[in-house]
């Protein structure tokens, strides 16, 4: 009774003896694309500061466009008259929508939720909208994205077993009504996992979602401010109740680190704003960790940030012309260091994957995260909830 | 005693019978370019939001950096360090840069000027500096342009005549110390005549300057506010001075209509920030005039801005799609209309040559200004001024 068909489905082609670590391929009508998959985030219809043709340049083989962004603006029926979403940015690689649910659950104000769907107010201009189920689906096929989602209840970290739970059996009965209101079988409708940070919970959403056959599992509900060990254990207990032969989506991870973790617990897809919102404030991946080029060892620096990098930025500019455009505030340094970001992680999912293939990933992942310094904890957190904050600000 | 060289020679090619327009060819050490000739202004070492790769695409063969931005930041001695400002911003076609004259007489606050040179505040952190016609010329030959400029004194709009005079007196002593300390005679050092809105006044500047014997003249304190049919008269009485074989140079112009004029009266070069800076505020050229891409009118519109235009801009994404991006505050947006706004100026160009190449320059002049819509005056005027004035803040 699953939605699986031959323009969507996916294919395992080799699985670490060691890790739960897979590579494989999503077939879909933009084209193959191969697991693990790094999504970019397009919130508004564009990777911010960049072409269609610089996001497939630096490698990337499908995006994410935000449901709930191109609803409130320009409007579904707009994309819908120019022709669809894949038109209207000037993609023509595979698309991703997600559902809105998390964005209407962290930015929009004065939401009332019930079983029948959400009440809430648009963050731009404050007006009054009603979603259900059935209409984030109708907004997703028309907007003509290959894999789409099903509208989730997201609930906040802290929040307790009874809300958690409460969301957790609301996304399961509104999953099942997205599946009875899909009419377009060429896009992919995906289920996603909540549960908070309940292992029990965790399980029993896999559970139940899997029992109702999707063609692919995300995990929702992660990445919002609770420590890195609790998500990966939550990744693990969900991981576990989802099916071998279907793509596993990890949403809104994230950094370099992170996603080497999500592959070694057996997810395929990820997606995250994180390397284009901090490449915008400068700060440039490394193989040993994020650098800032403000900082001013690279004010008179003759070399790339990364000197071994293929990049287009790195091919041509130093350091120190970056860090004197970021200095002077100039939009070309907002571009070059998105660039360089998602050649970053393309190259590492290139790596990954490379190393799945030719069964060498637990040794890849070891020397990746001994010279990978991730971004302290501690002030990674702070800065995470400063952000999850001033978005759930009216 | 003329300081022309091989390197950095002005060829007339061929001369309107019935105006004063010319196409001829400027050969600069970084290739032939081709007049008449726009330069879009990288202030700081970048076209605002462009790659390079990018404006050479949309055809430009110059371009213009600021001597005082690059003096103030990075420095001139890291831009020595990194291998001069073609190998900084990775520019290898001509490439010209200002004197920092007008820079510091209308952004810098607190400046004292008396003949030795220029005393002046940092509009940036406030610091002070001190600087000499020959240390511009160091400056500037350190940062190794194929086309450099003396340091003038650029009186404001408004000015007595006594105060214009005394500016262009001095600016003329400087002309001669700026000849006498060049040292690099692979850049071609050009004079600027001023003289305000004096035709007397430009007559002499004008006079004087051709008798140093200069490889090129600029025109200099044009477009600061007077109205239009002041700044052509000046053109014309400063032209009528200058040598026909030698480049002219009409500094900060401009629109597309400013550029037709200025070639009917005998101009070769243009440069202005205007078309990249209006584009960055939605403004849009096309043949019957600018156009606000915030308009309402554009938010369902299936095909581009100029429907017929080359740019990769409109070739690939509809006005809707630009108006989207615009209303988002997404930053692809200012990218965009930047290269569209860059390709119209260098599609005007290419036309203007070629009338003047077949000898039809008065009637493409006639039909292009009888069709396109200039922004109106008395609006553009009090922007200008508006603009001035937030300039001259200190």
């Amino acid at each position: 009774m699953g939605l699986v068909n031959g323009f969507n489905s996916f294919r395992l082609i080799q699985s670490c003896p060691h890790t739960k670590a897979r590579a494989g391929e999503l077939l879909t009508p933009h084209g193959v694309v191969q697991t693990p998959v790094f999504l970019p985030v397009a919130s508004q219809g564009a990777i911010k500061t960049l072409t269609p043709e610089e996001v497939k340049a630096v490698g990337m083989s499908m995006v994410l466009a935000n449901t709930y962004h191109l609803y409130l603006r320009p409007g579904i029926g707009v994309i819908d008259k120019l022709g669809g979403l894949h038109k209207f940015m000037g993609w023509d690689r595979a698309l991703l929508t997600d559902s809105g649910g998390y964005q209407i659950f962290s930015l929009a104000p004065l939401r009332r939720v019930d079983d029948e769907g959400v009440n809430f107010r648009s963050h731009i201009d404050g007006s009054e909208h009603y979603i259900t189920p059935e209409l984030v689906i109708q907004f997703q096929e028309t907007l003509g994205a290959d894999i789409i989602m099903v509208l989730d209840e997201c609930p906040a970290y802290g929040d307790s077993l009874e809300k958690v739970k409460e969301a957790m059996e609301r996304t399961h009965r509104w999953a099942e009504r997205c599946q009875k209101a899909q009419k377009r079988h060429a896009q992919a409708l995906y289920a996603i996992v909540q549960g908070g940070i309940f292992p029990e919970l965790r399980r029993q959403s896999a559970e139940y979602l899997t029992s109702l056959g999707f063609p692919g599992y995300a995990i929702g509900g992660l990445s919002l401010g609770e420590p890195k060990k609790v998500t990966l254990a939550m990744i693990e207990e969900t991981v576990a109740q989802l099916p071998e032969d279907k793509p596993r989506y990890l949403m809104g991870v994230g950094s370099p680190e992170d996603i080497v973790e999500g592959v070694a617990r057996g997810c395929d897809i990820f997606d995250s704003a994180l390397p284009t919102r901090v490449a915008r404030n400068g700060a440039l991946f490394t193989w040993q960790g994020r650098r800032n080029i403000h900082n001013a060892v690279y004010s008179q620096l003759d070399e790339p940030i990364v000197p071994d990098c293929n990049c287009y930025t790195c091919r041509n500019f130093s350091a120190a012309y970056l860090h004197h455009l970021f200095n002077s505030g100039e939009l070309l340094a907002y571009r070059l260091a998105t660039i360089h970001n998602l050649s970053f992680i393309s190259s590492l999912i290139n790596k990954i994957r490379g190393a799945i293939l030719n069964g060498t990933f637990p040794s890849f992942k070891d020397k990746f995260l001994g010279g990978y310094q991730p971004a302290n904890e501690e002030l990674r957190l702070s800065q995470k909830q400063k952000w999850l904050k001033s978005r759930f600000k009216p």
